[in-house]
């Protein structure tokens, strides 16, 4: 396929390596070119602008940091929309909101073009190994035509229906079920520290049990080693996610309580310095809230 | 071992069994002695009272139902602490607060006698297969002396320390992650329903990547299915769970916000009459929250 | 009247001494004798025992400082069951919680003997000038009977209806309701001090407007002035309260995530030592939790 | 002073009579005109776009429904920023959040002009008898130059200091600590009707004693009468300000629990269709979750 791809971070760099070794024509823009130097030399074209990516291209990928990005990208002038031949597929990859997805797929109806939403699942080494899952959501006809992509980028697929914006209620969901473990396995370690428990002890009955999870095994195995400074996911960015989450729920009008738990312990570690830590660090203010670990 | 068991409910019955099977000497006391004849068929003596059953024990297991029964079956008229030879241990392995394991630790000191607090992970069918978790607290002699009866009933022991208390902290902390993991899923499904997602994606997306563990395959699947007349654990356990969890909290001083989360949802099926139904049909409580299921 | 009183403490004494004042009979014991000299300097006899305390009287108080205190003297050796006549009322003043009332009531009521709850709101000031508000709750005959005993100790009566255990919920809701107050004042000014506001325009904008009503005025100021050493009602005792509302809304099968709010700071301040403060030290814990304060 | 107003609701309609009455020289805009046509009558100029409006204006107040109403008529084509003269003080009296205001104070110093905001306290009716409470935070002497106009239309003014967004903090901040007594209240008729107690009996103990204030005594009267038809503030509306409360929150990193509780309290009452209703109607969504009122 002819495949434009813009936004080229630790996620979007491998994903766009993936799709060129599928054997796809690949065309690539980044707002800083550098990051682009790697996939250039693996053979794709590198664009000077949106504009120049746009063109020819059956499927533009975008892989961008936050909504205000891709909004930027999309309908800012020389975006997009202004520049995606009428019946392009936009494919949105990034942890986007419903409400900005929800906009955009509108927008680009508007002009003729198809918006297919298409979160990711996993990290960067999964992205990498081309084993992320994916999670689309969009007209039938336009999700079945990336398919080929999305093979050659995932372990696979799991469909999300017609609502582009379901895809990132999926998403986000499934990142906040990862928080609230996130959480009750910090209330669990503040508990019983209080009752002398090594929490090796806590971690094992967990892991060897009922939580026998990566979300579990990595998560807790960070709060026992108090390695918060080797991040793979900031509080900063579990905070962002979290209020994509609330603002999933104010649209859709779900009281979510558990959420509130571990957003409000994000907020409180940030407001003590932790921002930039692993967002297991959530262990460490619990511990603070309990009047543990000064 | 000489091994007395006191409590044959659906989880004594069978770690009563695997001591026999285990070639120790066991003598057994049910309130109704109709429970104890399987375990007469197999070759245990079945004591026709507390007293009786304390003649030549080494060691007394009490399985339980909850905190009365244990007390009045400890400190009651012709109780444990009134018949236990000095020196004999008293193996506690129901799920108990950690106020009443504190008193009756101090109760039996007083007599002379040890008290050793062993709760076990798992439901009947590891019980009958001898695949208990077991995590004992207590005097580390008598504990070690504990061991073969430990080996007998479990795949492994989880060393809680000194305090026979941390062991019912463990215990009770590992339900209350596994509550807050509940909760956590009754509110993703009813975020996703509410933008037209099937409940099977999201219980696909969950457990196929880091969530691929028994307390979601299980819980999660009962939720998609809404099975909750297939009752593994009660929503009233579950309250008279997160009620010990809440003492355990306040007897530490640890704030638990997750806890409260799902403690309300346990409030509020009760009050919609799903008391005796499966502890996951918090989704459907959850879902009522939200507008859904009315 | 002839009437019998039982718990001299701060609350207690004044009340007797209302009761003393308008013209009855009393009779009155305390754990602690001395703290009966005052009352039987004023007219009030003092008995040794509670069994000599019950001769011949037609109402006895009790004004004790927890469920422990209440069931012991009531159903202990010597206690009212075993030495109030039949027919005798036995009015229950203090804070308690539902369940212990609900099951004296039926102790009573075994006993030919009859049960009114009517706690009390108002501070030892309001106490000492006869100005509390008392609530009632018992079969109407007898509540009938008490209201000479309310009129000498109280402002008015607000009736709680047929149940007990329903004053002793209203009570508490009165309680919670204020540490709701507590705790979103104590969020109140954790916000806006982050935005450089000095509390006391705060305060001014809340109690010259909304506000204007002694729950805020007398615990925003608190606040404002960090006077949490000069002590009205201990965090401990605000936490003991908390938890009979959690035990009043678990029989009740209410979930209430206001009480869980507050509830969790007063954990928070205990843990942080500020047990023995003014409760109003929420602000303070809540300082802590977002970064204020250290 | 020469001023120009801007957003003829229900609220600014009364404020711009009052400026009207206190002498001076008023040129209104409203995006129906129509609404305008009574100031027209008293004395006004009407004029036909923002950019006429500015025209040799001191101060320009806007009273506008939102933030995207804000924005646009200050950000857009033709708006405030393109049309005030340099010195020009536009006086924000909206309530709105806290990042809209920093933003906008910013666009205004860039062109020379300077931002003030000064929310209000008070309904229309305070608004119609110039008895609004008033915030203003900014520069000193702008805010100083704008009390003859705080004086018209208000009762007197809480100084929020220098930094315009702290005013808008404290406005939302009084609201959100009526959201949390509003929920309280919720809760609490939930819990005593279950214990047969009349609301009124509750409303009585609270209103006659600590909270003798008009949050109580109004939404409280509304929760016995149960009169969420005769709506003074819409649920929906309750949810805008919660969701800027959560706003200001995230951008100061506090955490607000009792927020948490009663905004979604707020959504559930959405999710059951009481969108529209007074926002008092958390009352009988409490009552939902309670298994009370089906």
């Amino acid at each position: 396929m002819k495949v434009g791809f813009i936004g080229l971070g630790r996620m979007g760099r491998e994903m766009a390596k993936q799709i060129l070794g599928g054997g796809h024509e690949l065309v690539v823009y980044n707002r800083t070119p550098e990051k682009a130097a790697d996939l250039a030399t693996a053979g794709a074209t590198v664009a000077p602008s949106i504009a120049d990516l746009c063109a020819e291209r059956e499927v533009v990928v975008t892989m961008l940091a936050d909504d205000a990005a891709l909004e930027e990208v999309t309908t800012g002038a020389g975006g997009l929309r202004d520049s995606m031949a009428s019946g392009t597929i936009h494919v949105v990859m990034g942890t986007h909101g419903v409400k900005i997805v929800h906009v955009l797929d509108a927008v680009h109806q508007k002009s003729n073009q198809i918006l297919v939403s298409a979160p990711v699942l996993g990290r960067p080494d999964a992205a990498a190994a081309g084993q992320l899952g994916i999670v689309p959501a969009g007209p039938v006809a336009a999700v079945s035509q990336c398919k080929p992509l999305f093979e050659a980028m995932g372990r696979g697929t799991f469909d999300a229906g017609l609502r582009p914006e379901a895809a990132n209620a999926i998403k986000l969901t499934n990142n906040f079920v990862l928080g609230c473990a996130i959480e009750a396995m910090a209330e669990a370690f503040s508990l019983v520290r209080k009752y002398d428990v090594q929490p090796e002890v806590l971690f094992d009955v967990m892991t060897g049990g009922l939580f026998s999870a990566p979300a579990y095994k990595v998560y807790g195995k960070i709060m026992v080693d108090e390695s918060y400074d080797n991040v793979g996911f900031t509080t900063l960015l579990g905070l962002k996610d979290a209020n994509l989450v609330m603002e999933a729920a104010d649209v859709a009008r779900v009281p979510l309580p558990s959420v509130n738990a571990y957003r409000d312990r994000l907020l409180g570690a940030i407001a003590h310095g932790d921002g930039e830590r692993d967002w297991a660090v959530m262990a460490r203010e619990q511990a603070r809230a309990s009047g543990l670990d000064g």
